[in-house]
């Protein structure tokens, strides 16, 4: 594991490490911000997942959320969004293949080979993160957009793995969305009954950990009722009994000027749950 | 005028704006912050000038300011860098031409026709901002490197214009820096004499306000010892019994992590000069 950018930021470093995934079969690239307080002992990770197109830089660059993992003492990890390289499958659009790893374990060719972000997320980077920070076995997870869909997802087939989880703007139902039915028809098959194990929605009905969720949603996203639908998360966690803040954040669109808008609520959620 | 941007921020709104500039004969960019405040009342403005290579989007993405303009109640405007367009000149080099105004009048063809930042940005840009936008006549003036030199420069050519000023990394010596050096040779001739109207260090021996500097440079950064010398301006500033507040921050470097950490600090100084 090498690191390749080291930034002196809020009292802390932000750093960005490459290594050789032996779960994706190529070199990816992470973020890890580590707060003043990760030199004096081990502090809690919280994990954020991107959204369609991004890498391990949008957030660290754009969400302006280290101040708060500074003044919360939180570590911040930030995945690439899916695996890289000359020989991973690629599609032409932007929504499926390279940076549109969808954090699920693909099951279909080409992409099986190299796209198993769940897996990754879930295994391989924790096992890593913990072997080389401070950081403590206390883990929340986040994300936007799909990466919202990620962090939702993963928090719900993993309870007990994650003590806090939050998104925003998440695609909470991708089986019902053009994103995600594409996405999932190509690294899954046409069986959508094999869709329900990715979906936030049907897993809230069957969770066996009653996790909060917390979801932030911009009022003027442009992808709000094509892409986004938060009513169907709404309706799943009524129907479940699954606890559910869901804040329609009016005039806020699905840029990272609104995740920087509210990363503070999120990290002070997270913080909460994870030194409480 | 046309706005080519909008998104909700911390409660305000972040924008792009587009027009033509009759002072540089091209098209320009400008980002605005209108915090919340400015909706129901005119506030002060702080002009950010951004460095090499730099346009109006890095810090409007990048550091974090807008949080604190919202506390504070400032407007931010942030100017692009040079003159754009196919016909305005250009080099080979990212340190010299589109990209590298310097916030200087240029006096040397083929530069003269376009380069004329340090006008746009002292009388026209104010002029459009106040016309078009909810301002008091209270001004400051920040930036970072060649924005930072050129935010020195411009409050020292101009007393009583600006209230506040402030910079980050500043190229506080030009004409003893390679970038400088080369910068002004192009766009002001070999003739070292007119470079003083364009050097920090110079212009404090004569400043007719003696308007308090707030800088802070990174001790870690790449560019500190070749091209910065923060040192220069500490001596002029004493020679010259010119208030000046230098703080070297040890490990920090040149990036907008950097600007990130301490932009909140520099917000509540010029919101305290502005406000006052």
């Amino acid at each position: 594991m090498q690191r390749i950018e080291n930034h002196a930021c809020f009292g802390g470093q932000q750093q960005v490490w490459q290594h050789a995934s032996s779960t994706l079969d190529c070199t990816m690239k992470f973020a890890v911000y580590l707060p003043p307080q990760a030199e004096r002992g081990p502090c809690p990770v919280l994990y954020w997942l991107s959204g369609l197109t991004c890498s391990e830089q949008n957030f660290i660059q754009k969400a302006g959320a280290q101040r708060y993992a500074a003044e919360h003492g939180l570590v911040l990890v930030a995945p690439d969004t899916s695996p890289r390289g000359d020989d991973v499958a690629d599609d032409e659009g932007w929504d499926l293949g390279i940076g549109a790893g969808f954090y699920l374990d693909a099951t279909r060719k080409p992409w099986a080979a190299h796209y198993r972000m769940h897996d990754y997320v879930v295994n391989e980077l924790p096992a890593l993160v913990d072997a080389h920070f401070p950081t403590t076995t206390a883990r929340g997870i986040s994300g936007h957009s799909m990466g919202g869909h990620g962090a939702l997802v993963i928090a719900l087939k993993h309870p007990g793995a994650y003590r806090s989880v939050s998104a925003f703007a998440p695609i909470v139902a991708p089986g019902r969305v053009p994103w995600g039915r594409k996405a999932f028809a190509a690294y899954l098959g046409e069986d959508e009954q094999a869709w329900q194990a990715w979906d936030a929605t049907a897993l809230i009905a069957n969770a066996r950990e009653r996790l909060p969720l917390l979801v932030d949603q911009g009022g003027a996203d442009e992808f709000l009722d094509s892409q986004l639908k938060p009513e169907l998360l709404r309706a799943a966690c009524e129907a479940a009994g699954h606890p559910l803040t869901l804040r329609l954040q009016p005039g806020y669109d699905h840029s990272y000027y609104f995740i920087a808008s509210f990363i503070g609520e999120h990290l002070a959620h997270h913080a909460r749950a994870l030194k409480g």
